[in-house]
């Protein structure tokens, strides 16, 4: 139950920052919706695709597709009144990170997957809804920038495997890992958090 | 019988895009013959792979991927002798748009779906093929523009979702919510029909 | 056994490509590996999520993950000692396309799929890995350049379908048409083979 409100948490945050990703050109409502509808439903798509699962999760519970349809058309009107936009879309899409992350670890481990595969699908599913964004809004991918993103996502899935392997079904478990990725990744944003040298890769 | 061949049309005008699109750059026949075919085939392989079928339209009858590889090899040589490229790039467009569109929603809720899920893959059917067209030729997707173009699709899903219910299985129902998303999109195309500035969202 | 192992290099291989083709921007090791990891993991997801597989082969043997996972690894601190970034590019790319053409092709042909799937879906997974690296990356992606690059693993995989239907289960099938390829390619490269100017589309 906890992980389904947070699923949909996460789908509302992903959304939003689809919607003001999307204010780069001029673009009409139903675009912009649809914008936000790829970003927010995209990363479980590839996941529920990958791991083969019979139809992808909103085809079976459509109400994903309404809470991605209905934040789209609120985060459209709403983002007239924000003031800074850029904010607002970096602290969502931090939000979207962590909850899509954690929620899919848990939901592969749950399928019976083994960590592997649960931390891998946490990751790819955290990262891919952004990805496809910046994509198709033609912008390079965060996660291919120099700060922290990927990484916060790996460690909170990483954080909630052994969590659940030792404390398993532990309630508040998700709530943890959530809020690390979010404190990680508030971090990198804030402070410009990066690897150090030797661990970046420079042009020649 | 009516929903195949329109299905068949759907992936040559496609096709013919796919091939346009590609001539920013010098390109060779086979490239170019890629580019179509995978305009053509992409938006009903995702529609299959989220739906879950078994294997993707193309693979259980080959007939479609003949008809891609033909249509693209034909309009590799035709397009050298055709004047105005960019007209007939839009209106080859729009034509696949509706064909994709009206197909894949009837295709869907034949397949038991309910009409949510009907609508919205009918409507990414129609339009995920141009998508990947054009994030591979570099441009910003169609989609994501400012006029019409997911809001025909919308608009011709809902009518022919209303048509099957209300007077099932009539024969032409398909062919008027085909016309219906081509004559919109047409007047998208000529009169530049966008909508009331307040459902814009501009840049600040 | 050979065919396994053929793949496992094809992916340390393309894992390099996505490294180097990182190089365009200050990236840190966890965003680099990742996009080692989806270009050399990309093309097979892709193939058999459109044959509907039941899960993707990475899933069912993680082994695949640790070798894309480890070569990216290796690749990151590897690169920097390497002079000519952009041969060892192109070398590894022609030899992960040349060795996922034909494992592919090799492979959908003994999971029972006609020939013309079968080499369809070999190009398939040749190029898709690629052509994510390079969306990725924001490079127009390669396959869709002048060079010969679809055509060399076209006909490849065709080689591939005709041997092993007159010599079956021959040992050496699967290294001729690698070797086809590669070489090819090399042409390709290094002479600039590419078809002659009547199938060429210039833009006007």
């Amino acid at each position: 139950m906890l992980l389904y409100i947070l699923g949909m948490i996460g789908i509302a945050a992903f959304a939003i920052t689809g919607v003001i990703s999307s204010g780069k050109r001029d673009m009409d409502l139903f675009s912009i919706v649809l914008l936000g509808m790829v970003t927010s439903l995209g990363g479980g798509t590839i996941r529920d695709t990958i791991l083969g699962v019979e139809s992808v999760y909103w085809v079976k519970d459509t109400s994903y597709l309404w809470v991605a349809f209905l934040s789209s058309l609120f985060a459209f009107f709403a983002v007239r009144i924000i003031d800074d936009r850029q904010r607002v879309f970096h602290y969502a899409d931090a939000f979207g990170l962590a909850l899509f992350t954690v929620v899919a670890t848990e939901r592969v481990l749950t399928l019976g997957f083994s960590p592997t595969i649960a931390i891998t699908m946490g990751v790819t599913t955290g990262v891919a809804g952004g990805i496809i964004r910046d994509v198709l809004s033609n912008r390079p991918p965060m996660v291919l920038g120099r700060e922290f993103y990927a990484t916060p996502a790996f460690i909170g899935a990483v954080l909630l495997v052994l969590l659940q392997k030792n404390i398993p079904s532990h309630e508040y478990n998700s709530i943890y890992a959530v809020a690390l990725i979010f404190i990680l990744r508030l971090f990198a944003i804030h402070k410009g958090l990066y690897y150090p040298s030797w661990l970046l890769y420079k042009k020649r």
